[in-house]
């Protein structure tokens, strides 16, 4: 498939989401979002379990090139950006339909194994993604000495719970305490003795 | 409606749910677990969504109590306590199959707004919870001074995070780790200056 085909396929399936949710995404859907013929979709994709399973994909390489494009180079800010980038989306407008419908999607994982698959794949990336962070981090002497595997765990479920608990409580998330505690209790905890948080 | 009823009932929900999972749900599926008659069931609640928010507030109520009855006195301990109670269930068969359908049923609060209304209070609710325990032992001289309603909110993304990677990743799911962290770089970290943790 060439690179633009599959760039505007992913970009169809990721406005359909936006603007329908989960429950609602058919290949229809996903069809009125995408310039090309509906057939170039289904040669492409034999199912709409295919097509997602491509979708998480293309989402976890953004995530990680999104990640490595980070504008901060200091390894605490870089743990604090990916912190906000999770839980809001830095605030851009897609980020609560986006996040709505991936919760959906997420909470079916227990009954489709190729959703469930590609998801333990993309969790084991981001948290390898944390933990080389953390390790960088130690080898600057910024970071103390910390199990990078159990920070990234801990850090991961804190901002992803973050980010859920935007979805569901709407208005009322308490999404900046938690972001307040993942910088005071989480990252400044990492911080080497007589090292101070930069920026 | 007398106590025994209501009890009955959510007893019925929590199986119907833990049988079938929220997609499935009906007041049929309900009314098969219930002991009595499914025309009382409809005389107590008019809909499917009414009687999930009494669930809702019952699945409260259960939390409170449990929390108030937990073995542990220390304030450290309960924390640790409750963390392993949200993210494992500390391993009951229900669990698994529970916190599935749970998972499911709070991404549904964007698209429900008495379920959203109940999920926010129950969230305020846990929160304060926390925030007690934190109090408490910051009085006691457990722990040092911290914000407790910002260690509350990330504590509690950070155990609802690995309840849903425990969903979402099943055997996958870095549920140690996470706890471990919980325990490392949560718990151990509110501890005043020369206290150690018991138990």
């Amino acid at each position: 498939m060439a690179g633009d085909t599959r760039e505007q396929i992913m970009d169809a399936t990721f406005a359909a989401l936006c603007e329908r949710g989960y429950a609602d995404l058919t290949m229809q859907s996903i069809a009125d979002e995408f310039e090309k013929s509906k057939s170039l979709l289904h040669y492409h994709f034999d199912s709409k379990e295919d097509l997602l399973v491509s979708f998480l994909e293309h989402l976890l390489e953004e995530f990680v090139a999104d990640v490595e494009d980070c504008p901060e180079t200091d390894p605490a800010q870089r743990l604090l950006w990916m912190a906000e980038l999770v839980a809001t989306g830095h605030g851009d407008d897609w980020a609560e339909d986006f996040h709505t419908a991936m919760l959906e999607l997420r909470a079916q994982a227990p009954y489709n194994e190729a959703i469930r698959e590609q998801l333990v794949h993309n969790d084991a990336v981001i948290r390898e993604e944390i933990a080389d962070i953390v390790r960088e981090g130690i080898e600057a002497g910024q970071f103390r000495e910390v199990d990078p595997e159990v920070f990234a765990a801990t850090f991961r479920s804190a901002i992803e719970g973050a980010q859920s608990h935007e979805v569901i409580l709407g208005e009322a998330a308490p999404t900046d305490d938690a972001l307040a505690g993942v910088e005071r209790l989480l990252v400044r905890d990492l911080l080497a003795e007589g090292v101070d948080l930069k920026g």
